[in-house]
């Protein structure tokens, strides 16, 4: 495997405040014969997406919204993805602190695994003009704020029309999202490597309205009926709809490459620990 | 495309109580030159297996409990089901009583589309060795029944171990079962083109156990830990399993074919019709 | 009975717009010697609770909204509010455009019930003092909006400390607004007569939060450990609160009255009518 | 305060293999100059309630389910309960098995609180006949047990009808036993100082029917309109009840003493320490 030619450094700001966080990165690049270029999260530039092409991997420092934010970059353009945590716990970041040097250099030596995770892409249509894109690992959010008031909207999947909705919103989420905000939602778990999205209805006032998960190939569209709303990806990214828009939701045709070095099987050790499945109360009743 | 040689009539023992329900369809049949073979639903028989090789379609006269019964039949032998509903409304069959004759004509002039549904099998295990198989359409149930006490089990996916669960038992269905009992268990919809299975726990008692979507190449594993219990195949199909126990359950190799006349857009229109998704209610709060 | 000296005729602003549905009010009132005062929903006036004191009936002209606008105004005076709809189908209005003479005639004639119903109150405390205080005929909530961030907040009953919880809010209903918005957040229904108040947890992160149904005697209080909230009584008045402050809540001393002609037992015909409980759906699985 | 003359030694037959831990009751109970009876859980005896009237309070030796059986027999007598755990960590229990003197000698000294919980009564009634009656002190559930089909009943209130249900079953909780078996099925918590009752459909397939708190003056009365059902009681005691049965349920007239040394305030602690209530998890989403 040929070494990779370019890493982008990116960073939460908070994480250089004495300034020697980013330096000590950069050392370690250079020991290890890497050219790197850095990104500060959240900041913007039309030359990032050429940037990009030319990079072998994102590696982010902060948490996980830093590593959310990565992903957003990296996923166009194929562009593995390795987290370091220097948040709290992190699910999506893969190495402490002190493993960078580490992770790196297994990295360099192709001692890793590619984990693939679908992301969702949104589109704001309005009279029948496609007027902003956004791309998520997690999520996307319609929902009433900052209103306080239900809003209604058709949903149609396919061109095939669901129904009509009185609800907080409705959140589409990937597999990874469905253990973030969606759980909170009441939406079922879906195992990391599914490519299907599911759609979960936020707060609906029909309480036969469940959690549909849905076929990666569908493209889900949600119709404004009278309300404006916001239109928010990975709880990061809002647009504000108006009523007669419509936001169109599918999964990205080309999936997210995470660098992993541990065995396959963190997915349920992490749902016991970190959700709490699986985790028998005392006493049982009854038993 | 050449015509079917055989059709199976499977019927339920009630549809033909005076004897010309049956006598119909075979004179349907043999008006249009075709051979068919009758069975009875619940009637097991070791030729049957034989039999079907040479079947060309399962035609299922009865509701959706006598099309599960075909669909178990037929399903491993990939031939084709198609329903006649005898019953109440149902969601699984596709032609209703009076429509039998033109039915037959389309499935012969190759006039129809074939839908494929996800199967589920599941195996009792007794010290390490596979004791019962049985094959489901809808989902396999592990439920402390007839016992009134939680019973406690330990789940692996793959061998990885995901947690020991105080429950009254759990559910594996497919995407077709997951708007049947699955639903009322708290289970999300799954599109009835996805392969997935849904993992949901009945009434876990510890609250933070939710549904989880599973990978359709992944095994379940359900030990009892030290309760009895029954094992339920759509609603039907009962063994009686032991402390010590293990029910694996997967999704089966071969998926079912279910022949459709109609569009493929019908899912959304029942769940809508029949589930009441997508009906808002009137008076709405706060609107 | 003595007959009432003054009815306040509260009125939806919009109810009026050829200006004759006042007129009409107003000379059914005098026809009946009855002395009225105007008052347009969503207006202040600082000379409302000394009006009020000298006021037999609050009747209501437009939708629930209007009617909760009546309740608060009504509820601190004993004074009895009667509704009428004027708006979509109502959960609270008693009576319809056409029966406000009819009714009238039944309310002078004492010819009526008086069905009592929880108030909730809540108040702002900031820096141990008192800022606000509101009243309200469904519920008062804590939600997280503007933000689009969970927000952390430490609860205590009486004093007795329950604990910590991420979520989009809390909200705190009576037993009216039990199947108000409280029922979307997978609250409980609570039978009308009953004086409890219901605790519901708006999306906590937390799986294991439950609504809980707590003693009419209790005062909770919500305390934001680090972000700002909404608190929004019964969907209309919102105030700022800010990091550090509490919000206590509890069922206000004196209950509403409402007037009432039909029979008690309305409770569970509305529930099955409006919310579709106990509405049995075809075809059953496993039946 | 007259000490008392008599305390039943309500024990789990399993409490007293060696024989010891009785004698050691006794001993102590004799050395405080208080007479004493033994009971046997499960034991029944149609001298017992004669016993009962003469006895000042119920000592259960055991785990929560000694301490059901002693409710059972002290409630309608209105004998108080102090419960010894010998069992897992309980939840009903008020002393370790270290603390029987202490607790004796602070009960005969009148140093304790008397903490009132209501008990819920159950009748069978066939051919308008009561044919059995139980009382408990968590719940009276109806159950398709043993049959693996959804029951339908119909339900009434005070003879108002709510509607038909096709479920697993319906439960009905008091107070203390809302954090018990309802809980797993979707119950709210109740205050345990509430006389409310909570009914709880079990697994409704009809997903609008959500859980209600009842008025403790209301009768519930359940019809199983073509099924047989189990009717079960604190998950002890069974009836067998049949197609055309009623059940009706409500709450028994006396309220259960329970003696109680700690103050007030123990029920947060106990929702925080056993059921998880309020803790929040790590990471949190968007925070």
């Amino acid at each position: 495997m040929t070494p990779p030619t370019s890493v982008c450094v990116l960073y939460h700001p908070r994480v250089d405040g004495r300034g020697d966080r980013l330096a000590g990165v950069d050392s370690v690049l250079a020991k290890l014969g890497v050219s790197s270029w850095r990104h500060e999260r959240d900041a913007g530039s039309s030359a990032i997406s050429q940037r990009m092409r030319g990079t072998s991997l994102v590696l982010t420092l902060g948490g996980d919204g830093t590593f959310l934010f990565g992903a957003r970059l990296a996923g166009p353009h194929g562009v593995p993805v390795l987290g370091v945590n220097l948040g709290r716990l992190g699910l999506l970041t893969e190495l402490e602190a002190d493993g960078v040097e580490a992770g790196l250099r297994r990295f360099l030596a192709g001692d890793y695994r590619v984990e693939e995770r679908t992301l969702i892409a949104a589109a704001l249509v309005r009279g029948e003009k496609v007027r902003k894109r956004s791309l998520g690992l997690n999520e996307v959010m319609v929902h009433r704020s900052p209103s306080l008031k239900l809003i209604r909207f058709e949903m149609a999947m396919d061109g095939q029309r669901i129904g009509t909705i009185d609800a907080d919103g409705v959140l589409v989420a990937t597999a990874t999202g469905s253990t973030a905000y969606s759980l909170a939602l009441g939406g079922p778990i879906l195992e990391p490597t599914l490519s299907d999205l599911v759609l979960v209805p936020m707060n609906p006032f029909a309480l036969s309205v469940r959690p549909i998960v849905l076929n990666p190939n569908v493209e889900v569209r949600i119709k404004l009926a009278s309300n404006a709303a916001s239109v928010v990806t990975d709880g990061y990214l809002t647009w504000a709809a108006e009523p007669g828009d419509s936001i169109r939701v599918r999964a990205f045709r080309r999936r997210l490459k995470l660098v992993r070095f541990g065995p396959p099987d963190d997915f349920y050790r992490i749902l016991r620990e970190k959700i709490g499945w699986g985790t028998p109360l005392v006493p049982r009743p009854h038993a």
